[in-house]
């Protein structure tokens, strides 16, 4: 198959980016120690730690699976809930690891209709049940960029957090695309974390250039004690570690991370500006970051499956996902453009 | 710190070797369809196929860790327990995991002489207990390469087949030095593994030569039922498969992974070829596969550590590993034995 | 507090029925063998498979949560879902025990109308999903008695294990009323429970007169392979099980457990049949067992506390659910009826 | 069987004492609130919190196992571990318990000559491994009796705490036969537990004459935090808790829970007085509680089964354990003595 067919499919179908592989390469000299203690690990710490104006604690992840699941593990007992979108990647599509790693966390879910927890959906969820026979709620996790491509703008964060901390509640941010948020916002890391009052948050790396690997960022210390023995338990603690931290000494020391997300981003506006005043079709969410979701026709769906192109259709019918990557190429975008305005007149 | 000086460290400390980084660059073209739909994954698990000579089930995990711990989970449930030596990695160095990703199950350590399990020692914790105060041995665990750098014999390991067989325990084998491991016993794969009675291997690449990740090969194929749903829900599920793979094929198919395991053991046995004859030295292990265990003085140690070598001495006063990998330097075993023999000498 | 006025709170506020104490003071007398190896949970055992007329599998748990929680986990694994109703008790009341004790199956819910679930939202929900990122179901469980008092006729049972036949899903049934709904049904035990389908089935005997215990029955003998091991390790192997067995022998040997969910059934009739002519009242759901769920006004269910009823209202504004029990006094049942008609007319 | 023959056998063994069974009876009118929201709960904790000087938490579980292994659970995380003797029932014969409550927490057990830590061998196991490939260890379990019948003097038992206090590890008592040892040291219940530094007690009932039922109490209250969330997800509260708590009443509020525990204490003593000069015979362990372990001969213990006497063997070759109860006859303790005299001299 062509793969240039497969470049909306998803972040995850995209490769290195020369940053992080520059990265590899270089670290990839000689003998060095494991396990994280390494220079390349303490680097990529430092940079996090620089990024987000605050001295967090930082661990290292194979994948997002697992980071969102030991991070969420770190804020609750078994027999404690989180509580998210119904849409959250935590619940749809991570295989109940967050229960396994957890030993049984419930996860309570609320409707949203941006994939967007309200401060009013979490109130009433977390004060729904007061009794020892149901979860006792101490988490909200929250997806940043969620996963229907939209935005909690700086005010919608603070609000969220804001409720959490009056519930008592700890504030789990799922960043698999917090990259491309950061990008979209204009704010600093910082503003959109910590200083609203996110615990913890799960950065992502492979969705934007790296091989594999994920931050997990503590900005609330305490709940990280004991955490690197968590990791290695789970078997989230890598051997030649340098090759997970050096890649994002790459991209981070240059703004890679950045400018590869706002490049995102850019292909999937323009994406939406190009298809946007076909007949017949329409934008299922607003286009914040690098998504795209557009309410086409089953016909038509199937005409650009014809010509080779590749998306994901899990959101109902005539539904489909075009996801920008860090190296989407605009001639790209504007073929996929001009296929979806075939493919509807046709 | 000058990486020479932790050449013997440890196989961990070692870098990507040249057919792995290849077999990342090749892959590293475009976009490829995740979670290990690709090409590369389904060649990689063919190469295993054909070079066990059987139709095996073939997943790929992030470490050793994680590999060893979801086989045993899926050999065992919570309630059961698994027979090993006392000196095994599941045991002292997985920081229970093996406990956590069962959920529970119990490991049952027998003494070993040389790291190695024998029927009567399997037999005896087997059969021990017969209430259900206790849990039910119902998995062997061996390493093969042994924590100490013995090896099985294809008659022990035969032996210890059998026992299970009789026993009605399934056997799982640690091969995070398999590759060593067959490299001296000048056995095929199939011969040390499913000929002789193992029902599921951990083969690992880490340790010769690759950036990250191991393979889980179910020889017994009905115990691999639902196992990519188990490896998912773990954790370890690549999203980026490709650069998991790849680097299989490239070791794989051009035989790299023996050669580089057949020079590591060469190495080992240069060293202690070169040390046999100092006073005061002796081998605290037979030198079978990459590893060396050297019962010197804690004054030598010192002298050793002043010049900058590296090595483990978890192994009692005095005593301590040295271990040959991939790329070792013969003219780096020289130099280490040479100031071996000087520091006992001073 | 009256204790009358609590009669109708739950059948977990009544007492241990005579049967049940008279065989527990008769199995007080001298030492017997502990863990389960006496003569008392034998007969136990036995009286179960007469009973059902099958040799099942019979063990003893000390509550619901925990027979529910561990058969259910002796049909899954971690990464396996369970498909049952939103409301049944698993999923609503017990804090997460199913997730815990299987280390985080998943449950599925379907939205029903009466508590039943249908061979078509069985269908719907198991084939939902068919990839690894997602929990891959493979049990189903359903209530009978339901969690709001209906039953499952024997067609619909039939249906249901057709339906989950079909789709290699195993059958549970929480059968903490099941005592009613064999009165009810007027169908012989084994007509639905493994006649129909059902794998295991949990037992109620707390609910009818014994002061704690419910038995776990696999009509599906491989599935409690080493069951007994799974019940000891999560702590519900009771030492001195006589007093858990005993009381099953008092109340199964002389039909007690019939009689008084006969009982019990009548009067939650007649409730029904007392109150159905009241101006602005009406029946939630259809009373086919030992529950009744009134839909009266917020005022009335006042006026009902203040006179010192006590009932659950966790079903709705207005809601309330009326429980009779072994012992329920059909006086007190004509006091209720008197007192809601004048609550619901002041 | 003849019950007599069996008295020896286990404490386990033996019936409801007539106060537990009067306060069961008194408790078994009418309806009462569920789920410990009960007078006789209520009336349980306060005693507690009495005969302990101290306003500690109170919970109540089904059995030893249970409340042993939900209290190592709340001490520790999954990849912390436990100190305890190699012959604690927490390691021997729990089945894996406190590794599936603790969703894998390790035991690391000390070798011990009386069944009983000492401050070096905690400082030793505590200290040994500083690395993430272990469990970090983080409590300690001691249990008062020990498993072989010993008793931690109030000196011993400081020494024990103030060490747990210096490496910063919590301490649990498993007390299942702790009205034994406050019955032995003559020491007021506090002074044994929270005055010496104890976080958490495990109080056992059903060794002294209870049904079933153990209590847990937290005297380091901050570690009880969500603690009834633990036992409800486990499968620990009692629907109808009013017949596990009332028993405690029953033999707390007229002490019979110490003269009991005094009267099994003695008839141990007396047997071991009346057996001592028997040629051949010696004492395995102290007579400090309510427990006599004999080495006899095999002969011997053939000889006493003939006899129809019941005991357990498992202690090593021609070792017995005879174990005195609440209501051992004295006059059965001369009988036993005579025939182990005959069956020495035979």
């Amino acid at each position: 198959m062509n793969d240039h067919s497969q470049q909306f499919a998803s972040d995850n179908y995209s490769g290195i980016c020369p940053e992080a592989w520059a990265a590899m390469a270089e670290a990839n000299h000689g003998h060095d120690t494991a396990y994280g203690n390494d220079a390349w690990t303490a680097r990529a710490a430092d940079h996090f730690r620089e990024l987000f104006e605050t001295d967090c604690e930082v661990f290292f992840a194979f994948n997002g699976t697992a980071a969102n699941s030991l991070a969420l593990a770190a804020l609750c007992q078994s027999y404690h809930s989180v509580i998210c979108a119904e849409t959250a990647h935590v619940e749809t599509d991570e295989c109940g690891a967050p229960e396994f790693f957890s030993n049984g966390s419930k996860l309570l879910l609320a409707p949203t209709t941006q994939g967007k927890l309200t401060p009013d959906a979490i109130r009433q969820i977390a004060t729904k049940r007061k009794d020892i026979h149901f979860p006792k709620p101490r988490a909200v996790s929250i997806t940043q960029v969620t996963e229907v491509g939209t935005l909690y703008s700086l005010d919608e964060l603070n609000a969220v957090a804001d409720t959490c901390r009056d519930l008592g509640l700890r504030l789990h941010m799922d960043g698999s695309r917090f990259s491309n948020a950061v990008a979209s916002l204009g704010c600093t890391p910082a503003e959109v974390t910590w200083k609203a009052g996110v615990d913890v948050l799960c950065f992502g790396g492979t969705k934007n250039g790296m091989a594999v690997g994920e931050a997990i960022l503590f900005f609330n210390r305490e709940l990280a004690e004991d955490f690197e023995y968590r990791c290695k338990q789970a078997g989230q603690l890598a051997s030649k570690m340098r090759f997970l931290s050096a890649p994002w000494v790459g991209i981070l020391e240059n703004n890679a991370w950045l400018r590869y997300a706002e490049h995102a981003n850019h292909c999937a506006q323009l994406l939406a500006d190009l298809v946007k005043d076909v007949p017949g079709l329409s934008l299922m969410f607003p286009v914040q970051a690098n998504s795209v979701f557009l309410q086409l026709s089953e016909p038509a769906l199937e005409r650009l499956r014809a010509r080779g192109w590749r998306f994901y259709t899990f959101i109902g019918s005539g539904g489909a996902r075009f996801m920008c990557s860090w190296d989407t190429q605009e001639s790209r975008v504007r073929e996929l453009a001009r296929d979806i305005r075939d493919a509807m007149q046709s």
